[in-house]
């Protein structure tokens, strides 16, 4: 078990993850929101390099494993609350998400309360399935 | 009971919340981090103004009711899982974090995994004792 004082001034929560928000750290455009564990960030921080937790898969997940499209950690920051990360990142290939566009929040609310809809407003830079053609293993 | 299909179509958590990443849509700087439930959201929606829902106190928070700095929606983003929401925002008064600084993320790592510490990056702008005087709730 890790005693860092750092990481365990965090506040994790009841399942041991605290949310972080990744960014470019050129632009500030949001790429994407993801989990980490202690292991997790403490793995980030020795590699410089960005390793979640996958809720979904429950295990580690070193960002472009896969797909090669790494994430160089530049900064970490924290909140008021010390419950949510920033971490600005080098984004290997320009691309943060698995559907081949550079961030993930590529979809914005259009319209009203009452008729809204989630519009496609950016572009996929590069096929899915030429990123993930060796191993079929979105990342 | 809401069932409008884009408030629907988002994943909401087993609590009914989504966080929300609250960015300045003009600098792009990350402002905060915080969670909606369904009525926080159609509110913001409703009124163009950030409505949060507060784990601690269990209720809508409409954000700037005691301090005045409320935030200006201009465009909100979900990403590929539908689990998470970017929001952009004018910030009423330059100032988002309830410790009188522009944003929340105040601290950075610095060190290595072995001796970090968070230090304090950003300067207090208004006393928030100056903000709260009348209520003394910060939000």
């Amino acid at each position: 078990m890790t005693t860092l004082a750092w990481l365990e001034q965090l506040k994790w929560n009841d399942d041991g993850l605290i949310p972080v928000i990744t960014q470019d750290a050129r632009s500030n455009l949001i790429l994407m929101f993801a989990w980490m564990n202690r292991d997790a960030l403490l793995e980030t921080v020795k590699k410089g390099q960005a390793v979640y937790y996958s809720r979904s898969r429950k295990r580690l997940w070193h960002k472009g494993e896969e797909s090669g499209f790494t994430q160089k950690v530049t900064d970490i920051f924290v909140d008021c609350d010390s419950d949510a990360l920033v971490m600005q990142v080098e984004q290997a290939g320009g691309i943060a998400c698995h559907t081949g566009r550079e961030s993930c929040f590529y979809r914005q609310l259009k319209g009203s309360a009452s008729d809204g809809s989630w519009e496609i407003t950016a572009p996929v830079l590069v096929d899915p399935l030429d990123i993930y053609k060796k191993s079929g293993t979105p990342d």
